[in-house]
């Protein structure tokens, strides 16, 4: 039996040549269909595989699981915790019932009809109920680019940073999917001149590139998950842009960190791309010298070669790529981030968010934020449409995509995208 | 007829004299009888009444409530949810039913041995499912001690902190509920004269002395709570030991704040003493200057003068009380706090949790943490064994009381409680 991530796979549902969800990457979601209530699914193509229908119409039954309502719940949360091994079963199933030379579901027109869905009939949701969301700050690039700018460029990373994956707490509730529109914050800053804060409406809007790992299993409080156990704990994969207002947060974060800066919205793909179908992109992570305290030593390949770009649509106009990074450039891998996060025995819940901080990379244009991109806005950049951004506009949007290539096959995120609208009146 | 907080209410209940749960009071919480499921319950004098039982034998059934099984549940969002006014209610109803001269349940002896249990007969459980979790800095003499301590005595407050309650999103997952032990979280700590951070037991475990209020009505991202409203979307407060390990915290918060050296435990008093309960205590806080932004002035009494204590519990030896502080000291008051909170569009959910930052007083005995009270470890404790304190040991049980007193009537917390033990090894 061939694996479901075999490049060789073929598959009779029609999808399109660099479509990012080919038969070899099945991620999974929740959607709301255009009648019925939000269930899981699966991408294939530009279809959706409607997994509660595929529940009730027998597909699963060879598969044993404990329970089929997980497919028919407005979050993913109780199918992923059905156990890891449940999940890959459930993925090689759905990847053997679309191979071409499966006649199963093939040939039964009734059913396709009922569990493969367009992608445009369907409303992508929120894929779980989030716990609790940390953002670690994992790139050396980003830090340095960040400590250059506001402190000392001959000192820019600071003292921890090698030995530890910084991270701090974020905020579960303001997480949206791709889509979910959102106003500009209000805040308070203040300018370096000024005697006192103002009030209003951000000036400096940003999005942050990011990618982020949801929790497949449970710890409880006083449990280490270890550097090597870490990926067991880990269900899949999302792309994140952690919206910043930088001049809401430059004022608020010391001395405890980023606040009312960053918890007005923060989004995430529809897609959780399973850690099995990343497999093949599994690349070595830099190395880290000083090393790192045995806690937290990792060998093999734990990062990602994931492609990342970010593009900038104006409200009338067309979309201009402003960012082309790569998920490998990160200095902390998923695994080590788990293990510190976990080492003074903190618990981690099915459905925990963990993203990566801002995925920058060595050259310019692979700065995963404006702030960076513009350095601090003193270089704008050039719109499609001739106008230039320092920092982020009313109604436009923002639009980050990702996406493994190796052997001609190609496993992607889909997209994260969302528009910024007005700020509200206080 | 009289409101449940009136102070000449007697009950038929036998309260003790200085009992924090007298008719006036009548706290929610959620516990665990003997036999059967978590269900809601309220305490009164040494008892804990049953409110699924109530709602079963139809004392509830005059309310009209959309829904009995609110109270079968393991949390109290579902009770919470049902509004501000079905909840005052409940506690109005129960109020009248407890009191000396009704005869309704107080002579049915059969329902009486049903719904009134011992509250050692229970378990506690955590009260509400917590979905997001902020901690801030709101005590002038906390923040300013540890200015004081770690950076300049001279400008001890940083330029934002009389301008804005500063804070930061906390871990959910870590919180539990007092009587809840926990081991001595291990991590990365550098001390001064260290080349290079070393790795173990933390060696600086503290408690701090906290409020917390809890969320009683969900707002959609986008909307801002103003301050003169904020008040209608609390539910009540508890105690909370935001329990944080020092020497991890040091080395780890630049420059996103606080993470493992806190996210390890917090907890949290059983008991939700509801707003309406502490009524009788509010006060006016400090004055504000300089003067705050408009959208976060702030009128009449908003402060409460709620006495605090904490005790520390060696494994052999007796209490001693190391702190005596008050409420009533916080510079933001709690409708400040969650206007400030929402002014970017942060939604808030039923059961959050934000709590004060420690709360010092102006005395030296009144300071909220073992930090303060030993002065970084300088000026050790003397407990009542005779052992000295610069941070906890092993074995230590730590022990937060709360209550307002007026007009001779008590309205407590009860207690929140947490031993520490060994550090897991690693």
């Amino acid at each position: 039996m061939l694996s479901a991530n075999d490049p060789s796979l073929k598959t009779w549902v029609e999808v399109p040549a660099d479509s990012d969800f080919p038969v070899q990457n099945l991620p999974f979601g929740i959607f709301k269909p255009k009648i019925g209530t939000a269930r899981a699914g699966v991408a294939i193509g530009n279809y959706v595989l409607d997994l509660q229908e595929m529940a009730q119409l027998g597909y699963f039954d060879t598969l044993h699981l404990k329970d089929h309502a997980v497919f028919s719940q407005p979050y993913l949360n109780d199918f992923i915790a059905l156990g890891k091994s449940a999940c890959q079963q459930v993925r090689q199933r759905i990847s053997e019932l679309l191979r071409h030379d499966n006649a199963k579901l093939q040939d039964n027109y009734e059913h396709r009809r009922k569990v493969l869905l367009y992608d445009t009939e369907v409303h992508m949701q929120l894929p779980v109920k989030i716990g609790d969301y940390t953002d670690f700050y994992s790139s050396m690039e980003h830090a340095t680019n960040v400590g250059t700018m506001f402190r000392d460029p001959a000192n820019a990373l600071l003292p921890n940073w090698k030995h530890l994956p910084v991270g701090y707490h974020g905020r579960s509730s303001s997480i949206v999917v791709s889509g979910t529109n959102f106003h500009r914050p209000n805040g308070q800053y203040k300018t370096p001149d000024a005697a006192l804060p103002g009030f209003g409406p951000s000036q400096q809007l940003d999005f942050e590139l990011e990618m982020a790992f949801v929790i497949g299993q449970s710890t409880e409080l006083g449990e280490h998950i270890p550097v090597t156990k870490a990926e067991e704990y880990i269900f899949g994969m999302v792309l994140f842009n952690d919206w910043s207002a930088r001049d809401i947060q430059a004022w608020e974060y010391v001395p405890l960190g980023p606040f009312l800066g960053k918890n007005f919205a923060s989004s995430i793909s529809p897609w959780i791309v399973t850690l099995d179908a990343l497999e093949p992109f599994r690349v070595p992570g830099p190395v880290q010298e000083p090393q790192v305290l045995p806690y937290l030593q990792s060998s093999g390949q734990r990062n990602y070669d994931i492609h990342l770009e970010v593009s900038i649509l104006p409200d009338k106009g067309s979309e201009k790529v402003v960012c082309r990074s790569n998920a490998k450039y990160l200095y902390w891998n998923i695994a080590q981030q788990l293990a510190h996060h976990t080492v003074n025995g903190c618990n981690v819940t099915i459905g925990d968010v963990y993203a990566s901080g801002t995925i920058s990379g060595p050259k310019a244009d692979a700065y995963g934020s404006m702030l960076e991109l513009t350095w601090r806005g003193t270089k704008p950049l050039l719109l499609a449409d001739g106008s230039e951004r320092k920092f982020l506009h009313d109604h436009d949007t923002v639009i980050m995509r990702g996406f493994g290539k190796k052997d001609g096959n190609r496993i992607g995120f889909g997209e994260v995208r969302g528009k910024v609208l007005p700020a509200k009146e206080i």
